[in-house]
């Protein structure tokens, strides 16, 4: 494996939150350095290696001096901006590439993607103006959930609209447009699958999760999912297909909503770790942070096979006070090492692992 | 819990080495910051935290700074300086204490403690001079073992002796005096158990380890053991009643040697995680870092059963290689981001995961 890079090189990581301070111990325990990219002077993952730049993500001074320090170039967030990522991409490799980003920033080009690959997605439309709205009100009945087509996340950026009404009075106040609008799709559970595919194209899948949130924001993921083999399957494909049709390289998560009849549509993906996916460290031979290292790096794959059953545990907030006097037996806690706590903003997890569940 | 270190409070780490790493990186994951404290720039320590002081260990300048910008003080290895220890336990907590330092410092004090605890030691005499030594052969027969009593490590400071001649060339050339001469164990197996003890004195085991060792150095640790659960159960009960006589606080290794009729005696101990116990991070919910960090923070140990079986592989100077390329399938590699691999240097291990043996 000649693209292997080599013990003892440098992964660049453009975020500083959580995600990047667990890639950044994942790549530790690889014998990588990491050097963290944030203009936050408060980042966590500044916490995990000597190496960062403080700096916003278009300086190009500051983003020339980070390529030449470090050997591959990663994120935790899918909202890189185009311009930095193109800039880096000139420069080292960039992974997952250019093309995974401009999707996934985009619902609308995401679920045309997705849709062109024959894998479902919940109707919709897009709405540039007042006669989009109305059309799309018509044919997709209400509900529907209204939301911006960039930089949403935990639930912002969206709101169920039950009327045209309300539909209008939520299209003057989301931004930025355009907007798409959904059909509310009945699900009767939402899943992810966290999905890995290496340079040389292998792929490898962890199980399925079940997810429940709260707020909109994930409160917990569940493994195994209570979902039938033929749904866990159906999931698995699809989120294969996706990675593979973005020649993708790295970690790639994709959420599903379950209909009642056990299939699956994709409600969006994330180029990057993912929160649903926490559950890997604690009870997976190879984690979803170790898995994308070794996947940017162009090392082989882990086994992404699990050892037990867990449920893992969004601390949001102050609910970080639950460590450590609550951990109690079979808890592996992660706190964020966040310097405050702020409504809504996640802390740290914890995974309760269940040592009666089977090994898969 | 009124003592417990908040989150996002400063543990202090002596020693740069793979050991106060893996520490490091444990005590990201619980959210706290870490300072490490080493004479060697090269520290593969330094590359994951961005506090370090690089200073000799008899600084006392510098000891005081760190000992200002930390909260508790930990360390890597067995042989801090007796007087670094007591100046740090004057300005901060340190953990494990003096007491443990000083007693396994030197094979005889340690023998003496352990021995006087009802727990067998290798029948052993100390060696001062000559004559010391045509006694001790004559009391103990031959073959037998001439050991350091100071500063031994990975069969560093020992010598298998033969005939009093033998052992008068040896006695020679081993320093510093006075020496230990051990009688020689007819071991079947050596095991080593990884215990805890946290503030309130609860105490937490991992299973026992099956070690191999290689030239001195180990080699394998093997989870489970090839042991009967009485001897198991042995293992344990001595390993806890140290931990427990020595009111220590952290993470202590115990050496055995199990006789051909399943009894053990203890060949040594360490005050710090060990190299025995490195399979606990692929297996364990919670490993011997992280239950280090927990017990010297004065928080809830915690639960130290296993979800698979496991053999540990260290690799050991250029071993380094099989990184990434010989990486197969359940396997979960350790690189410590040491620069140059050198004969007999410890770059890293492997951990082979079970799935088939059962959770314990």
């Amino acid at each position: 494996m000649s693209e292997a890079l080599p013990l003892g090189a440098t992964i660049g990581i453009l975020g500083g939150g959580q995600l990047g301070r667990m890639l950044s111990l994942a790549a530790a325990r690889l014998g990588f350095k990491t050097h963290i990219y944030c203009p936050d002077r408060h980042s966590p993952a500044f916490e995990v290696t000597p190496h960062k730049t403080l700096a916003a993500y278009d300086d190009l001074g500051a983003l020339a001096a980070f390529a030449e320090m470090v050997d591959v170039v990663t994120y935790e967030f899918e909202n890189v901006p185009a311009g930095t990522a193109e800039y880096l991409a000139a420069l080292k490799p960039l992974r997952p590439g250019a093309r995974a980003l401009s999707i996934s920033q985009d619902r609308l080009a995401e679920k045309a993607f997705i849709g062109g690959l024959g894998i479902p997605v919940a109707p919709h439309r897009a709405i540039r103006d007042a006669g989009d709205l109305t059309a799309a009100m018509l044919a997709l009945g209400a509900p529907a959930v209204l939301k911006t087509t960039r930089l949403g996340y935990d639930g912002k950026g969206q709101r169920k609209v039950t009327s045209l009404d309300d539909a209008t009075a939520a299209f003057g106040e989301l931004a930025p447009h355009p907007l798409v609008l959904e059909a509310f799709v009945p699900f009767v559970r939402e899943i992810s699958v966290i999905v890995a595919r290496g340079v040389d194209g292998t792929t490898a899948a962890f199980d399925p999760a079940e997810n429940v949130h709260r707020d909109g924001i994930l409160f917990t993921s569940t493994v195994p999912a209570g979902i039938s083999a033929d749904t866990a399957a159906e999931a698995l494909r699809h989120a294969t297909q996706i990675a593979t049709a973005l020649g993708y390289v790295g970690v790639l998560g994709v959420e599903f909503f379950m209909l009642a009849d056990g299939h699956v549509l994709v409600n969006e993906i994330a180029p990057r770790v993912h929160n649903s996916g926490h559950w890997t460290e604690a009870v997976c031979i190879t984690d979803q942070f170790e898995q994308h290292i070794r996947a940017i790096s162009g090392w082989p794959l882990g086994d992404p096979r699990r050892l037990a059953g867990v449920v893992m545990e969004n601390l949001i907030g102050d609910e970080i006070g639950a460590i450590p006097d609550a951990l109690g037996h079979s808890i592996r806690p992660h706190a964020y090492g966040k310097a405050e706590s702020r409504p809504g903003r996640k802390m740290g997890h914890l995974n309760r692992v269940a040592l009666d569940s089977p090994q898969k």
